[in-house]
């Protein structure tokens, strides 16, 4: 086991520490196997110290996938500098190489025991209201109305794009920028639905 | 508590009779709440012959959550005798009637611990694999070549359906219809996706 120098640092600095350690271990194992005591020791803190940044172990996993939605959120972040349609392009870019790289820490989260759980859940459901709260401020700029359909097309395509990219991440049968591509083109197709889907459907 | 005389039944008979009795509690509570006791006290047989069907707890739960699943695949059959989209409309009609009339068993499995139990996730899975399947199989007819993007897409517009149909029995600000046209739209949107949404990506 490494062995870190006791250092002193502000709180924040601490927690963010703390959290980072847990956030890098969840890309070796699944969230349920993140022991306090380990983080603790890479960290060169009693675990008494750890329980006083977070009240318990659940709530110490918790404040983890809450920093690992948070940071996905800030690698997929869109540029508004961009054209609509080359923002989402960008985005969804960078969400499938972040996943990509994180596929460990992604497909467990997403698929694994921690689903099961109540308040993991809820945060899963955060850092998804996050990307549809995005996605549907961004509506307007290519013409569409973002009411009650269109919010739920987003929270579907959310779904959509999620189911997508593990499927390709277990078994890639299509190139990265194919699935990229999917996505893109998924976003307008569900959101103008009938109209896009019109032709066909006559 | 309802007393049920013993009678004898084949073994088939009252095995989809423990099914059946579990699938109905399912609908009033969640199912890490299903006791082995009551379905054996409500079929009249003992606890013992209940365990001759179903080795464990676990065993008789994942049962009941096959046999959901199957259920929802009877009632959602897509007719053959219709045209295509009239097909995949009235398969999705049924759908979103067979989970608004179930929406506590559905609710409470997708979205509840179970999907924290992986032999849980394979069970929902394998149902997800067998929509996939009859959705895959009928793309031909609609002009659309049923390849690994097409697959992809289909598994996507899958959890699309799901996600926006779990947000709808939450909070309906839609009506039944307008969710009905917004997943039968989606999927030749998404299969198709890159050419029925080109108009707005160029």
């Amino acid at each position: 086991m490494e062995v870190v120098k006791r250092t002193r640092m502000s709180p924040e600095d601490r927690r963010a520490q703390l959290l980072e350690l847990g956030a890098r271990m969840l890309a070796e194992r699944p969230l349920e196997q993140i022991s306090v005591e380990e983080i603790a020791d890479q960290a060169g803190v009693s675990r008494g110290l750890l329980f006083h940044y977070f009240a318990s172990k659940h709530d110490f996993h918790l404040a983890i996938v809450r920093h690992a939605g948070a940071d996905m959120l800030v690698h997929t972040e869109p540029d508004p500098a961009l054209e609509p349609i080359e923002m989402l392009r960008t985005a969804v870019a960078a969400y499938v190489d972040y996943v990509s790289d994180n596929r460990n820490t992604y497909v467990s989260l997403l698929r694994g025991s921690a689903s099961g759980d109540e308040e993991m859940r809820e945060e899963f459901e955060r850092t998804r209201a996050a990307m549809a709260d995005r996605i549907i401020a961004y509506l307007p700029r290519v013409g569409i109305t973002p009411d009650a359909r269109a919010a739920l097309a987003v929270r579907g395509w959310i779904a959509f794009v999620e189911e997508a990219t593990i499927s390709w991440l277990r078994d890639a049968r299509i190139t990265r920028e194919e699935l990229i591509d999917l996505h893109v083109a998924a976003l307008p197709a569900v959101t103008l639905g009938a109209s896009a889907a019109a032709a066909l459907l006559q």
